[in-house]
This record gives structure tokens, sequence and C-alpha cells, in this order.
């Protein structure tokens, strides 16, 4: 399931698409939505690019092991930090305006997303950078780390998509054009965040773009 | 990112999950869901669970090659009749309902779900099955042909995820309780439908239950 290409395209196309993804969440909080809630800003800027970043970051960068993994803990540690505010953010607005919390599908996933994401990242932290687990322990576990970081992070984008379409619905219920700007600037930005995950799960499905320091990433269970 | 795990457990909780989301949205449909449409048993069946099905037997079951292969291409081919079945009645029931087309994003990604997985099905069949491709040909995109399923596969099931949440917040606008019976019905049919998907995956990215005949199934890019 692993085609024999390069990852450097990929994660270029990535930047791009997390650029543009950015763009049109900011003009569609401060220019369009009126409860101007920072919720969707903090979730797509945490949770998807600056996550997807630091997944890419492990692949792509041509520094020795050591400094990615060290790039990708920090990277993740802000993902995680703004997921959080931006959750805090959607209980405030919700209390705020006296809507109920944690009824929806999008709501349930995603606090499901972010405390497997924060056991994820504790677990990263503790096992492969202080104290650090013994070689077998690194060597068994670094599959599992990156399998399960991949399938939460698919699962984040997906809520993300949840996330745009519950909130559109509610506008369009309350007059927002069905085909109208807005609704096609969120649908637009909720196609180019899925995208961009794609693109981010195809960069790390494929080669590494410097052929050293990444011995241990890619460990086939085939071997 | 593959775990040295067999793939045996993954395919057993599968069929499982299957079972009880196909058992869940019939209720819905049936006991629940006034409109009685067929769109969700449809989709549900054909392009997640028999769709889920045609990804793992290729894996999991213990024929020949060209035995697989065949059921592989058939269920894929009997999915993809559901699937058209199931789009065509949500098309109708809208137009009976003078609900409006295409506007949502449930409907964007469907359309590009549907049309991504007839090219996908139509490459198999004409490249693995008849005519045939060159064994070159064939070699060189049998691991594009396992990473644009399973991509298409995802994109599914995170669509079905979009889905259930679209219809209930109409239904929740319209007086369902938000915290009642058929919220909770439909948003755990959502999430075993998500974590059936997962375990799919999960299924082909671990290894083969039998170690014959899946030679040419697991190009890795790293040999």
């Amino acid at each position: 399931m692993m085609p024999a290409v390069k990852a450097f395209p990929f994660t270029v196309i990535s930047h791009g698409l997390a650029v543009v993804a950015l763009i049109m969440v900011l003009i569609w909080t401060f220019h369009f939505n009126l409860s101007n809630s920072v919720h969707p800003v903090f979730m797509l800027f945490g949770l998807i690019i600056i996550r997807g970043e630091a997944i890419i970051s492990y692949k792509s960068l041509p520094f020795i092991k050591e400094v990615k993994m060290v790039i990708h803990l920090a990277l993740n540690g802000v993902a995680l930090v703004l997921g959080i505010v931006g959750i805090s953010a959607a209980f405030k607005d919700h209390n705020e305006s006296g809507i109920a919390n944690l009824y929806s599908l999008h709501s349930w996933i995603g606090i499901g997303v972010i405390v497997l994401y924060g056991i994820q990242w504790l677990y990263g932290f503790v096992s492969f950078f202080y104290p650090g687990g013994s070689a077998d322990l690194r060597r068994a576990t670094l599959p599992w780390h990156a399998l399960l970081g991949a399938c939460v992070y698919v699962l984040a984008a997906a809520n993300s998509a949840l996330g745009f379409l519950e909130k559109l619905t509610f506008l369009q219920s309350s007059g927002v054009a069905k085909y109208g700007t807005e609704a096609l600037l969120v649908n637009f930005t909720a196609i180019t965040t899925v995208v961009f995950a794609v693109f981010v799960i195809l960069s790390v499905t494929s080669q590494p773009s410097s052929d050293q320091h990444h011995d241990d990433y890619r460990i086939h269970s085939a071997k």
C-alpha cells in the first residue's frame, strides 16, 4: 500500500493547501460569521495544520533523528494546546448563548480525538523523549505510535468536516443561502481541509526525501 | 507504519461492528425516521459494509490470488451498484419533498466519492481482470490502486458521518430531542460506522492471515 514515490511533492502541496485553508477560515470567521467564534480557527490551525506539519516534519526535514523528534514533539504540543483552547472556546460560546453542550456527533468525536491525542502526545513524550523507554520498547511501539497518530489525525480531519457541516446547516436553517457565498466558502474550506489531510497521510506513506536518519521510522511488518 | 500483527483479529471485530451498524441503521430507518428514506441503509450496507468486506476479503480469505481477486471485484461491483441506487434514492426523496439538491458538503463529497470509486473499480476491472494490463503495469499500479482505494474508503466513511450528522441536525431543528433515543441511536450508528472503517483499514495495514498468495499485495516502497 505504499507507492514508491518521494514524499517531497506531497509535502509541498500540503503546505500550500494549509495556507489556503487558513485564509478561508479567517475570512469566514472575521468577515462572515456573525458569532465570531474563534473555535474553527483554533481547531483548524492547531489540530489540523500545525498537527499536520508535525506529522510531515518527522518525515521530510533534513535533520538528524533527535532534532526531528524534538520538532515533532514541540509542534504536536503546540497543536494540543491550540486544540484545548479551541474546544474551551466552543464550550464558552455555547454557555454564553444558552446552547446545549455535547449532544452532537461532532462534539463526541471531538472529545474522543482530543483525549486520544493527549494520550498519544504523553506517550510520545515519556517513551521517546524524557525519561525515554528502553530501546526494545521504543522499537516495538513506534509503528503503533505512527499508526495511532495517523488514525487520530484522520479522525480529526473528518471531525473538522463535521463541524463545518453542522455550523453551516444551522446557519442555513436561519436563512443563510444554500448556494450563497458563505455556503460555498465554508464548503470549500472543508474540502481544502480534507484534501490537506489526505496529502499529509500521502506524505507519510511515501518515501523520505532524504535517505538518511529515517532508519527506525519505517519499520515494516514484512521484515 | 505497519505494526507486526496479524490481520485476523481486526477482521473478526470488523464483521461484528458491521452487523451492529446495519441493525442500528435498520432500526433508525424503519422504526424512527418518519420519511423512511432508504438512502442511509443503501449507502451504509453498500459503500461502507460490502465495500469494507471487499477490501478485507483480498487480505484475509484463504484462497489463491485469482479467486480472491474475483471476490474482491464482485463485492466492489455490488457495493458500487448499491451506492448508485442509494444516491439516486436521495435525489428522488429530495425532489418529491421539494428539497434542494447538491448544496451540502455531504452531497459534494458523496458525488466525489462515487465518481472516484467508479473510476477505481473500472481501472481494477480493465487492468487486473479483463482484458488485463501487462505484468509491469499491474505491478507498478497495484500499490496506487490499494492506496487510492483506502483513501476513497476513508472519505466514504467520513461522509457517512457527515450524512448522519446532517440528517440529525435537521431532525433536531424540527423538534427531535437533542439527548433523546433517536439522537443517541443515530450518533452511535455513526460512531460504529467510523470504528468499523478504522478496523477495515487496520486489517489491511496488518499482516495477512495466511502466508501464501499475497506476494504481490504488499509491495513496499522500501524494497
